[in-house]
């Protein structure tokens, strides 16, 4: 599908609401990319944020999976509006053993109030990406009251 | 429903699980009560762990919240066992304003292999407790390797 | 919870909803309860309805489930509101066997466009029930153009 | 991904456990494909399946996604394997109108025991395909007892 964004400031408007979240600071996540349509959230996988086995815990696939599903929502959307998850879900494919996460959320279908967005989330080791995650939920256009 | 614990360590085993997850350190996020079928963990509401508008981030929610579906669901497991989730789906209701989270995971259906259980998130604020999300999902049984 | 009708009209707005539902006759489907916040739709287990062991489909369950969880969500909305799912989860928990399906939708969280709601779906044989199934899903309030 | 088929008779195995669900017959539906990871089933849309608008009903959505990603899933299991639905989750993105449904599954993640696929829902109008519905769910791997 071919995207473009509603408004000029997009890529802003999601920095700063990123920059604004302390969990992104706190899981050492980062934006790499926005596009109409398009976020990819990356996170290095460390002992402060794994599970018992040591593989990085399956809240931090979900809250970057949903974190790109989201932005990626909110980049369709037209100037001052903010995103919201309403649901999602979350299947785990494999142990996330690598050096770090990647999320890269892209948009179904955009609805006036409701859009659906799906995420994939990769371990990487190396050169190798493998899928260790999926993700498809509803995010709703809210404005801030 | 009416549980027995299959396994007289339950409790410890989920204790020493619970410690050797650095997201619940990381998270602050506490094992309040472990019942055969059923679990709550707490956490704080705090700068690091929140969203752009001051209120708990949705991956708190989340990892509270499949974490007391998991332990619940592992509570029933016999000695050797471990939990894993493959998907789980989070409704998030309200936002979540206040001092903490408290989620309190049970368990809906016990198999063999695959364990269907559930988590409700309320947000505290003095007396009051608001629910905020709402999670249902599977849980696998393995044993380490 | 404690809910009551918005709207004076609203068993018969469900009970003209449904019966207008082609899909609802071709299951032998029918509306036994509608309660504000509740409802309750059963079905018989015929050969038409089957899967390939002979028990009831996993669609016969997802139809009545999703229509129980559906009604519950219409019945706590204004006059002139229709309801639309937006989005459902189900979990299968066990072989549909017996002589009729019974589903219970119920409202989790009324807004004023999304609804949460879940349903459980009961086989029935003699004077025994067993949940079969679960679900849990967003309806959206619609008003017809 | 490049897929095989397992077993010789896996195109048989699902014609046959296709034409044993009275439910398929009962909505008219027909497999059109079966190729290692993927299904294709289609329905038309009739009066018999419709809801209160006269578009096609979620619950046939449901039963030609659920069952497109299941054979997909089937299709990828050894000799002696049959499949089952565990959870299943759908979004609805539009109203089903036209002359008829094409569900198209397809296999995510190939586990021993569980299954990961997904569906596409594609009401078609003359030369045009709208994406009506997307499934995401869980499929088990069951030996006939």
């Amino acid at each position: 599908m071919d995207y473009t964004f509603r408004y000029a400031g997009a890529v802003d408007r999601a920095r700063n609401g990123f920059a604004a979240q302390g969990m992104m600071e706190t899981l050492k996540a980062q934006m790499e990319v926005l596009k109409p349509g398009f976020c990819e959230i990356t996170a290095r996988i460390r002992p402060e944020v794994s599970q018992q086995q040591g593989f990085a815990h399956a809240g931090l696939a979900f809250a970057i999976g949903d974190s790109a599903a989201g932005f990626a929502a909110q980049s369709l959307m037209a100037e001052g509006y903010d995103v919201l998850t309403t649901e999602m879900k979350i299947h785990l494919l494999a142990p996330a053993r690598g050096t770090s996460l990647v999320a890269r959320g892209s948009v179904i279908k955009s609805g006036r109030s409701l859009t659906v967005a799906e995420a994939k989330v990769f371990a990487q080791s190396g050169d190798t990406e493998t899928l260790i995650a999926v993700l498809l939920g509803t995010m709703m256009a809210v404005t801030p009251k």
